[in-house]
């Protein structure tokens, strides 16, 4: 008998050689039909691997990561025999499962594949799925493995063998298939029910553009047709919402070959929402008591050597700034932090002053390859919405609360509402990649991780994912697509204060050094606008839109009266403009509603008379008519009703 | 019998060999006292010089510039007797005149001289200026003139003079001392009445640091010993108002060398202090039809080869950022009109949609060499209040005067009333210096003339003194010490949309180029600062200062008091802070009046009892007592009475 341990901490014992199967089935049936993978003792195995010794067992089904990405590598298989089938002699190399679906890099040989052919290549795929061939794990010798890809003439695989150990190999089969494979497949190939073959593209062999071509298949599959159609409505949906396509129709920002890839130029609506954004923030902060500081987009090199920037990043960043005949050499800033030193070690202070918060949209360039750049969410040049809080050890797990307030805050005014909060803590065994001692390390650990608790957050600990310089704590937020991005980074730093030696007196009248807390909610304003755009999919919150009235008249006998309701909208500090084309009403409301501005006032024959305002709301229609004190007065409570005051 | 024209345009005719003071005299009695130099066809005489020829004539007085350079220059004579005699055997060098005095370049050879000699000094140049010596031109031989400087075993005089042509070679004589001299003196030394030695200063022979060092001795001297006074006193007065100094008394911005130099770090109350400027300014341009954009600090070096910028400067400017493989070159933005360019070109635009004013406060950054930064004012790094209008030809002058209304307002609300504008245009005989064509920039200096004559501005123009891209308007303003700074650039440019390509669809459906018109009321929020800290001495327009109240407590029991006096302050947006140190009233006060806070609120037991508020003014003193509601309103009137609303 051995004993299996559940993620819940139950215990049970089963017979050796009991499958995580079999595991299931003395759980419920139901969850024995969902099980599709599993992992015993850390390490992935077959629902059908015989468990010898006691140990953990961890269960997954379609809804978990593990359970799609066993979903995604058996149906790597499955294309690759259908490819096999399909174009006879293909060699196959590697088809591992991605996020969202899968691929194999294929040698198509002198044969040809295009688009036309994704159909028959899924029609050959769903025909093998139905099979309801069992994948099944076996022990191969070096020399065995060797023997049968060379038979096959495959040489990539043969490669790909030659570096393995011998007594590590095993290859999978399923109905007449084989493939090299370490194993992580779901009971049988009848559990995928609906596939897609998105696209194909060229690869080289192991990325080397010195080696051979090859084709990358990607393709995606589902345990039922209705998950694919969700799937495939959401990517148009996205397609729709992309930032870099909204952006350009809402005017927001553009980009120039000219002044150079990835440094946006921020077009007059996009300024303008930027800053509403800003203010927003702005407000909160000195309500929190934050003050604001300005500093250069330069730094001496020898400020990036302080900080140990330079020593990080220094030769895969922007190259160093040089004077002429002077000598000097300056960097552009990647981050404000070093500053921000400067200008607290401007002065000395006592602990009486503390904590100091000093908060800046600072303009930061980091250098990246062009090829990495997409849109506002990788660029080179972005504004961070960051601070610096410089606070004594006492004051840091309030300080830290305070700052998850403020973060929430900015998250639920503008519409976040589904998130976690990941920790970001060591690596504790590699200890070389972290500037600092460890025992700094574990308390602001410790701290983040109070703090967390004492909100209630949802949170995870993720191991090894913290900044070089010290622990974190981002926000993962789940946009309206379901896509997860991270956001709202806090930091706890016991380093920078040690390296550009800050002090304060403390109240025993010795030097103390204070800690420093780094956090932005937004992050950088570039990207939460990219996000902003795909989540609201540019239906922004009232109080942010750029236009929130357009006022059409009927005809250019009442465009007086238009302009009269436009001036009145804007004494009440409502965003409004008048379309003043010739055109039909019609057009008008249909070039509106395409501009996704929230309200059209309609300005005619019976308005002008009455001193009224006929409206209507974007996608919604017809609103009846109205005095225009009193639409001022229903937008400035639809705001209030979306934007609370932050209560410090 | 020789015809002189007087500036007025006068004609009369006089013997021939009359000199400037016989013509001086011909027109009054007065003026012959009070004239003291002279220009004849623009070329500097003596006033005891013979005129042989018809020709203009302009006489100066201590009130005219060139009157103040013969008077200082003549000075400088005085002040070498005066060293000769006291230094016997010091070797003379170059003594000129310069803006607020003069200075001889001396060898003092063994001798020594301190500050402790400079009372000895003016006391013997009085002795000297009491003599009444007149100033005597007259004409040497090279070879005499070298004889007598060989002769005194002056090696700097006998250079001087080797490249010096034979026969343009003049000395000038007053009482026994003798100077190698171009001319352009008073007509005697008894009219200098009052001098000063500043200060001495070590400095190289021609300015090369291979040649021997001399002493530099600065002396300033006065036709009246009361004008010497004022002078001082202004100096004093310069030295407190020092905006380095009132900067960090007021801590509105500190300099970090490990940031570098010229690159400001704004503090807390500078940051809002420009935060308040901007918004001041941003509310009017709202009002003027500007749209605000934000564009990147750096662009690729293409983009200033496209814009001339980096063929004027790119050697002397800060030099280009590389990427790590990707073989790209960057440049720090020095001005963010190319930027500007790339934004119009992102979208076609037609006659419809023309102006187009984009704004931005654009930090940019300008290599200057170290030994030439001051301050605020001579930075690396600074904020432009930059916008660009893009107009057709055919709105030129109506945008020129609309500029022209937006500067005006912003000066008249931050109390600068004195100015005067500059019309800078070409150097029409030097027309390699600039960019574009001839045709194009006399458009151009006719529509900022035309402008200037509309909006009544008392201007002057300045050949060779426009931007090597275009002709300018400047306003020169005058601060309360009576200094000229220059502000509030207005510049047309016909170049710029040439070289970008700009182009807007005309009314006839074909392809037109707008014009571009750079423009900056403040300049540079840097030194708009540090101008308005020196005008004002940190006693800012109450809706700019830092801190508008103070709340002072008359003891710890009203503590409470002053916290709700504080919360009342802020609902009504004023700016206040509350003195909360367990100190006297009269240190809290004196305290106040140092940091210059307009206001002083003190509350005791009777105002704590009453709901009200004793109120003292800055260097007023005491108001009375008021409740917060009516201190409130006081509050906003005097605001609303020195800050109108911008009429566009």
């Amino acid at each position: 008998m051995i004993k299996i341990t559940l993620p819940d901490g139950s215990v049970k014992e089963f017979a050796a050689n009991s499958t995580p199967m079999d595991v299931a089935k003395s759980i419920s049936e139901g969850l024995a039909r969902n099980v599709i993978s599993a992992k015993f003792n850390d390490t992935t195995v077959e629902t059908s691997t015989p468990l010898t010794s006691d140990g953990n067992l961890v269960l997954f089904t379609w809804n978990d990561q593990e359970g799609k990405k066993a979903f995604w590598h058996s149906s790597s298989h499955i294309m690759a025999q259908a490819l096999e089938e399909l174009y006879p002699g293909v060699k196959l190399t590697i088809g591992p499962a991605i996020e969202n679906g899968f691929y194999y890099d294929v040698d198509f040989g002198d044969q040809h594949v295009s688009d036309k052919d994704f159909s028959k290549i899924e029609q050959k795929m769903l025909e093998i799925a139905r099979g309801k061939h069992e994948f099944k794990m076996r022990a191969v010798s070096k020399a065995d493995a060797l023997a049968f890809y060379k038979n096959q003439g495959n040489e990539f695989k043969v490669e790909l063998i030659e570096n393995l150990e011998d007594g590590t190999i095993s290859f999978c089969d399923h109905s007449t298939f084989t493939d090299l494979c370490r194993g992580g497949h779901i009971p049988n190939t009848g559990i995928v029910k609906a596939v897609k073959i998105m696209s194909i593209a060229g690869a080289y062999w192991r990325g080397d553009e010195n080696k051979p071509q090859l084709t990358r298949v990607y393709g995606v599959s589902f345990p039922k047709q209705k998950d694919l159609k969700a799937y495939l409505a959401l990517l148009e949906e996205a397609k729709k919402r992309d930032h870099r396509k909204l952006g350009k129709e809402l005017e927001l920002f553009t980009f120039s070959q000219r002044v150079g890839q990835g440094l946006p130029l921020w077009l007059p609506k996009g300024a303008a929402l930027r800053e509403r954004l800003e203010n927003f923030l702005k407000k909160a902060q000195k309500k929190a008591g934050y003050e604001m500081v300005i500093s250069p987009h330069i730094g001496q090199k020898e400020l990036y050597v302080t900080s140990g920037h330079y020593a990080k990043y220094g030769e895969d960043s922007f190259q160093p700034i040089h004077t002429p005949n002077e000598g000097e050499e300056f960097l552009l800033k990647p981050m404000n932090c070093p500053h921000h030193c400067e200008i607290y070690k401007s002065k000395p202070w006592s602990y009486k002053d503390l904590p100091k918060r000093y908060a800046e949209f600072g303009t930061v360039y980091r250098y990246e390859q062009s090829g990495e750049l997409h849109g506002l969410t990788r660029v080179r040049g972005f504004t961070q919405d960051d601070a610096h809080i410089f606070c004594m050890p006492d004051q840091l797990d309030q300080e830290f609360k305070e700052v998850i307030d403020l973060t929430l805050y900015v998250l639920n005014s503008l519409g976040f509402n589904d998130f976690k909060a990941q920790v970001s803590v060591r690596d504790t065994s590699n200890p070389d990649k972290y500037i600092g001692s460890a025992k700094n390390w574990e308390k602001a650990e410790k701290a983040i991780i109070a703090a967390a608790e004492a909100k209630g957050l949802d949170y995870v600990i993720e191991e090894g994912e913290a900044a070089f310089y010290g622990p974190k704590l981002d926000f993962m937020i789940k946009d309206a697509l379901g896509r997860n991005w991270q956001l709202g980074t806090i930091q706890v730093d016991y380093n920078l204060p040690e390296r550009f030696d800050l002090l304060y007196k403390g109240s025993d009248n010795e030097s103390h050094r204070p800690i420093m807390i780094h956090r932005a909610p937004f992050g950088s304003m570039e990207r939460f606008i990219a996000l902003l755009l795909e989540h609201t999919g540019g239906n922004f919150p009232l109080w942010l839109i750029p236009e929130q009235v357009i006022i059409l008249s009927l005809s250019e006998k009442y465009e007086k009266y238009a302009q009269k309701v436009l001036n009145l909208l804007e004494n009440h500090e409502i965003r409004a403009l008048v379309d003043h084309r010739n055109e039909t009403i019609g057009k008008k409301i249909r070039e509106a509603e395409m501009q996704k501005i929230p309200y059209m006032i309609i300005v005619g024959e019976q308005e002008a008379a009455n001193e009224t305002i006929s409206i209507r709301k974007h996608s919604e229609g017809d609103q009846g008519t109205v005095t225009v004190e009193a639409f001022a007065t229903q937008i400035k409570e639809e705001i209030a009703n979306t934007l609370a005051e932050f209560k410090s």
